[in-house]
């Protein structure tokens, strides 16, 4: 493509609202516009890419035996309606009536749109499994849309839909997905974890986040470098074993009922006793399901609330307000403590606590704080006890010996879930297995963020001059500068000609002969990021020579023509 | 791809909602189904149909120098508001509100994005001409959505958009896109013709719409074999010569003014007076702006709304109610006529009447009709004149000497317009020209119904057995019958080798391995519309041969492998 003759609007200055530095780049690069908060349109430059990712997408999709569809946008209440959502979904489901005042929603996922596809169309085992997918634009009204195409209002999504009779079945499909899912991943040439993930409130059993690693990223990863254990932060693991008996105590000196003025804080706490944070139990009031439950941690750990709940296996779980914690415990928020407690308040502890004695704690009364008690001597050992804490970065592996956890930042551009009979039981997705009985299916479903992919890689892949695409992402691969091209017919016809034979080769390439000094050229292609820099001059032509520069590297090269045929056609 | 496993349900009852033969087999043959009123997923058979279109119609563009971007489906309001359409178009424009009570719209087509876009990024008239064009899912609230995917709430268009300095530049962009569609619709095989056409709301000057020949079109097009004028009935123009002389008066007897009780109709008038419908004068009070006005035409001549609007140029222009005819003329409905009209009452009279002397008409009293009427002597000559009449088939060809006009049914799948400045003024689309001065610049559209293709396709090619697909259109090109296949390994084993290299020569094709009856398995390959079909039985093999039928054909011939090669080789 001649540059010339191109719509490539670039930005010389970085747009005030853009925060992330794809954002930045992706708008000064011409690969994207802003129409409204959270809705962009796709230049050229940036349709280009998207494409290229949707189309290796829908490869390693079809690859996997998966089928492509294409369901609306526009979704009916009804559905929604059955199977629960309407209710559930907060207002990032953008809720619209048609001229007839009747509900719709603009889809931000598809599970009740195929259960009724199933529904209809699926009704023996011998039709299963089946797995359907689309790639489509979906709409979520995000509160507070930012950082561009990452959290967009409307974006691009390839999502699937698995259907099976049994569970070996469905675990089959979700590991043929996850599978397809770390191949996509490879191609498209980032780096990139998959990781045990919570589902959120998508429902189900088993599911993995697929995160594209990079400092901005809005998620934390805890991995092990020893094993190929990765976990989002959020349901990682802490390595306390729980079968492991507590430990008993020795040498605690009597417990004290110590005067602690307005301290209400651990770390106040700690200082004003002349203790470390790891010897004090801290006590939190939560709400399951509006029903009241003290967590205990060790002082020095935080809460993992994502956990707790999964433990619990409530609905909902909160921390409780100061009110409440006064009305369940007796006292001021900063002095609950596991000691004399409301009879019938139940609690919960920390593995962590189990190896811990000669503590302090809250005493349930305003200012007062207990020194030196240990379990079983000055309160009950608690009765349950569950894995609460946050894992911490050197914490030990759960999973290896030896090892030990890293924390990394990653933005999550894949997810597989394992459904279960979410879906198909509410919506009544059943059909007759062998022996000719009514059976209710197996639902799993996989999504990938095909748009955010974009700006993910981007996140993943720049330097200070801009862009770094990898080959199977960029818009081209090709770049061509045209040195004076303007005012040099030579220069011009060598340019153009070796830019047809590129493209002949099925090589992409971008032939820059817009009227701009050298130094403009040069920066618009480290910008938009293409792999391969090729410089055509007046001075190169008359040495027979090209210049050539990869955009990861910072040394040019003196190329004959045929040197660099080979060098493309190598890469290609 | 194995029919075994693959996801393709058919109907064996033709659904009770579907009119159109399009939609019931389209419905019938598993390549969509319904979700809601005017909602349909694609399904796997018919989404590869819609992808063929997308890249013909990707291809033609790209070729016309065109450059492909992505608008959101989600508009804001502001824009509709700038070009004054968020009032003018009506309920099928579907509006709604985001969380923060923001107004948007869906998008039925995007000038006004498109304009947005262009005036925050052209600045200057070396970055024109430009063409940008997009492939999206669209929205219009049709008030009653059907014959499926021909009417759907949800579809998918091409929409393309050019920006010129001047009308020589628009005229030479228009001309582009006008040979690019002409392309696309002979490589999708189609029998289709550019037509002379209104462009309706959307406003603008020049415009050409595309139908598909098919006898369900929604509309007329008048068409001369003897040369190419082809229009739409609601613009084709009649042949009368405006600049003609009327017919000078001979031999009409003297006006007689006549009794005729609650004769209201032309065919009422003519029988009660015993003359032809020729000889009458229809007076029609039309409020033009909501401004009065009589259209006087011939008897046998049926009103032309839209070529009386255009030639008036007025915004809105509608019949009179009875109240209003009466109110304007003073006499009721039905006896209303040319002579004796209130003074400042303005006459428009089709060119038709020039040569009619010696005619009746309403006498502008209740009951009563002139006989024997005569422009000039009887009345004044009208002192306006236009073609008002609707075409007929048979009227003489308007552009040649000796064609004659035949009207056929269309399928609108494409739309070109000169919109000229109607967006660009209003929305600010200005660039700088050569002198430096800002100009607006000059807008066209250009519009493909892709989804709408399908079925147009349908509608046009089809028989009592089913689909008739295209080589361009047909989901696979081949489909093979495995006789008993689930039975002789043997013929499984042929086919699925026939498959296998079929497809690895790049020949889509579908194996129907399913558990059917051979009876089943033809009329499943009928129905669906592959244009090649071959099948393999034991009996076959035994020869050394296959069986091959053209599903244009009614024969089946016997062929050796090798020569089956050839022809399939031959088609692609």
């Amino acid at each position: 493509m001649r540059a010339s003759q191109s719509f490539l609007p670039l930005l010389k200055e970085t747009p005030a609202e853009a925060e992330l530095v794809s954002h930045q780049l992706l708008l000064r690069g011409g690969f994207i516009r802003r129409l409204a908060s959270g809705l962009y349109t796709w230049l050229p430059l940036g349709l280009r890419v998207l494409r290229r990712v949707e189309q290796v997408v829908r490869e390693e999709m079809d690859r996997s035996g998966a089928q492509e569809i294409l369901m609306t946008v526009v979704q009916p209440a009804e559905l929604w309606q059955e199977s629960g959502r309407w209710e559930l979904y907060g207002p990032e489901l953008l809720r619209l009536k048609d001229r007839h005042q009747r509900d719709f929603c603009l889809g931000p996922t598809h599970e009740e749109v195929i259960s009724d596809l199933a529904r209809r169309e699926i009704r023996s085992y011998r039709q299963l499994p089946v797995n359907l997918y689309q790639i489509q634009t979906k709409f979520r009204d995000e509160i507070r849309p930012r950082f561009g195409l990452m959290r967009a209002r409307e974006f691009i999504m390839k999502d699937a839909y698995s259907f099976h009779m049994d569970q070996a079945s469905l675990e089959e499909g979700y590991r043929a997905m996850y599978d397809a899912y770390c191949r996509v991943f490879q191609r498209l040439g980032l780096d990139f974890r998959a990781v045990e993930a919570d589902s959120g409130a998508i429902g189900g059993k088993r599911s993995h986040e697929f995160h594209v690693l990079a400092d901005s990223g809005e998620d934390a990863i805890a991995f092990c470098r020893h094993c190929d254990y990765a976990a989002n932060v959020e349901l990682a693991e802490s390595a306390e074993n729980p079968e492991a008996a507590a430990t008993p105590a020795v040498d605690t000196p009597a417990a004290v009922l110590t005067e602690t003025p307005d301290i209400r804080s651990v770390a106040a706490q700690a200082e004003h006793l002349g203790i470390g944070r790891h010897q004090i139990v801290k006590t939190i009031l939560v709400m399951a399901d509006d029903r009241p439950l003290l967590l205990l941690l060790r002082g020095d750990d935080e809460l993992n609330l994502i956990k707790a709940q999964r433990h619990l296996g409530c609905a909902r779980l909160r921390l409780a307000t100061a009110e409440e914690a006064e009305e369940h415990t007796g006292a001021p928020v900063g002095f609950i403590g596991p000691r004399d407690l409301p009879a019938g308040l139940p609690v919960l502890a920390d593995l962590r606590l189990r190896g811990l004695q000669d503590f302090s704690s809250g005493a349930n009364q305003r200012d007062k704080h207990w020194l030196h008690l240990q379990w079983g001597r000055d309160l009950p050992w608690p009765e349950a006890w569950a894995d609460l804490r946050l894992v911490q970065a050197g914490d030990p592996c759960p999973r290896c010996a030896g090892g030990s956890l890293e924390i990394c930042r990653g933005i999550e551009v894949g997810h597989v879930f394992q459904l279960g009979t979410r879906y198909s039981e509410r919506l009544g997705v059943r059909v007759l297995d062998e022996g000719g009985r009514e059976q209710t299916v197996l639902m799993g479903c996989y999504g990938i963020g095909v748009s955010r992919i974009v700006a993910a890689t981007v996140e993943q892949s720049h330097d200070e001059r801009g862009i770094v695409w990898p080959e199977a992402l960029a818009p081209f691969r090709v770049g061509i500068v045209a040195i004076n091209g303007r005012k040099s017919p030579a220069v011009l016809s060598a340019a153009l000609e070796l830019h047809d034979r590129l493209e002949a080769a099925g090589i992409p390439t971008l032939l820059d002969d817009r009227d701009e000094r050298p130094g403009v050229q040069f920066a618009t292609l480290d910008l938009i990021g293409l792999p391969h820099r090729v410089v055509v001059s007046d001075k190169l032509l008359a040495q027979g020579m090209l210049e050539y520069r990869a955009r990861r590297d910072s040394d040019n090269r003196l190329l004959t023509p045929d040197a660099l045929w080979e060098l493309l056609g190598g890469a290609s």
